[in-house]
């Protein structure tokens, strides 16, 4: 297997490495050939070569069997809106290119990290969400526009039938080997794209009667799922609604260094850990490698089918949080005996 | 003054009345003379004249020195995306004619609400925001479109200077009067929008240096609300953005059943409960009335300036939850000899 790697920026030097660590081990001990290359994206390639994403780094994309990215941005971008060439734009046009239209987040409390939440423990308890984030449309790849006098700025939000319908399949055919339960946001009370979006999932719904479908306004979403989290089984929703929903459901799992995501779509598998770039403390060595290393378990399972190499890398997970093993952002005065550490010894 | 009263649909029939009856309360208390007309809008306006706002309705509004409203929506409209009147045009259109630009949602924890909260109490404790939501801008009031073939469907997000501007002035000023930091919400890694309203943030920021400024992405907003409430002061952001936001910052408060909001503009004052028009529990006299009542508080204010019996209308709804009284939405396990009780008993 071909497996390309993109450390990308910020804290995302830090922990791909220990993805690559892990999936080395993994190979190693289960006799499997993994060859890995590394490429270029973001802020660092901005730099390198002008461009976010350069055409090489695609190009090795495109001929590897699935990707460990890190993360990207940069808070030279952030803090001057009207630049011009900005890393993102490496991140979206990997996805795009690559096919990859579904983001799978799957948020799992591992019940080491119980108190890690600043939501309640029994609210919390037996949460278990997979989130299907539409990744390749939405007003994220729509027209954007600014004005010559700069003056009106806009993005178009846009949908069509085709990407709602095989978003909507993947998150009915994976509910199947769950809790049979889908619930698709959007805001179809104000928004055109989210009523073609309810039309499409209504549609989508017939084929699977044995699962069970509900539809949640996004505002309403956004409350409901810090209120009672277990409600929820399978969701899926559009790439902005996706966006924002996974980021606050990482409190569900204690903390978004914890939390791995897949991109899947064509034919190439991206995996990715859900934080970011991190400026604040990237460098440091304190950022949490988890993230990374159990988006090498998704690789090992999604891409590669390989289940038990996939189960042992979340059991050795959960073996050393058992162990009182904790970063920075999953440690808390209710850690018995925590042993904070930072990125290379939680590796 | 001049009030017009707007039930609306859904629990809005039930909770709005206790609005009311508040607001004549204080007038008879402290002598002043308010005047109620009442007006329909939504559901029950469509039902009765095929209008979502009605021209009469909105030529008392324009009349009135304030308004109270309910709640909008139906679960029939939900049900069915392809209906084209549907009872939310009506709220939108009302917020565009009156020039709500400005959207206030202000989220206090009552301290006897401690424990009603999904959130840990020691997190909570000592939260206060002020949210400014735009409110007459954005992707709600963009151009919609569907194809003939009604595959494809957009919405044009879309922002200008001068909106910007406006909402952020006013973020700024309430700052002063607070805690001095204002947080600016947007996705301006990805939107060029939302691009625009960071320079407009940042520039305005200029005319208010003893005022802190944070820029944040959405996404990392709807983790931070929930991960440590208390670093937000003001709040500031787009009318998508700002009605995600403030739903899913209701768990702070405890309850969605407790908030209020007042949108501001040019004229005329708007002030409706937070929560929709909860269908589950319409009619059922189970609603909680103190979204509503505050609500009217807010009215006497901002609209009225008259903060004393602002204060009086806070202090009554404090006293009542002290002696433990609550609606279902506020109640729970750990409310010593919580008295539970419906709309009618609690208003
Ligand atoms: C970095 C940014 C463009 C990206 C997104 O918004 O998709 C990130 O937030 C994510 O969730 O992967
Ligand atoms: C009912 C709906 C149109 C409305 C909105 O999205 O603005 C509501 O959710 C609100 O927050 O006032």
């Amino acid at each position: 297997k071909k497996i390309l790697v993109i450390p990308g920026d910020g804290i995302g030097q830090e922990v791909t490495a220990w993805g690559q660590k892990v999936l080395s081990a993994i190979a190693e001990n289960f006799k499997h050939e993994f060859t890995f290359e590394e490429g270029i994206m973001g802020h660092v390639a901005i730099e390198a070569t002008g461009n976010p994403l350069p055409d090489e780094t695609l190009e090795k994309a495109r001929k590897s069997d699935a990707i460990l990215f890190g993360a990207i941005g940069h808070a030279k971008y952030d803090n001057d809106p009207t630049l011009k060439v900005r890393p993102e734009q490496g991140l979206l046009k990997i996805r795009k290119e690559l096919g990859l239209y579904a983001n799978l987040r799957p948020i799992k409390l591992f019940d080491e990290l119980l108190e890690a939440s600043s939501i309640k423990p029994e609210i919390l308890r037996g949460s278990d969400i997979l989130f299907f984030r539409e990744l390749t449309g939405d007003v994220y790849f729509g027209e954007k526009n600014r004005t010559a006098d700069r003056n009106t700025a806009s993005d178009l939000m846009i949908y069509h039938r085709y990407e709602v319908e095989r978003i909507a399949r993947k998150a009915y055919e994976a509910a199947r080997t769950r809790r049979s339960k889908v619930c698709s946001v959007d805001k179809a009370n104000v928004l055109e794209a989210s009523r073609l979006w309810r039309e499409v999932v209504q549609e989508v719904a017939k084929e699977y009667p044995d699962v069970e479908t509900e539809h949640m306004f996004i505002d309403n979403a956004a409350m409901q799922l810090i209120k009672d989290p277990k409600r929820f089984d399978v969701v899926v929703t559009g790439n902005l609604f996706g966006d924002i929903l996974t980021d606050e459901a990482s409190q569900i799992a204690g903390s978004m260094g914890m939390l791995a995501s897949a991109s899947i779509g064509d034919s190439t598998g991206f995996y990715e850990p859900i934080h970011g770039s991190a400026h604040d403390i990237a460098g440091k060595g304190l950022a949490n490698p988890l993230a990374s290393i159990l988006s090498a378990a998704l690789m090992l399972d999604i891409s590669f089918g390989l289940k038990t190499e996939s189960q042992r890398v979340i059991k050795a997970v959960e073996a050393t949080l058992r162990q009182g093993y904790r970063t920075m952002d999953i440690a808390n005065k209710h850690t018995e005996n925590a042993l904070i550490m930072g990125t290379d010894a939680m590796g």
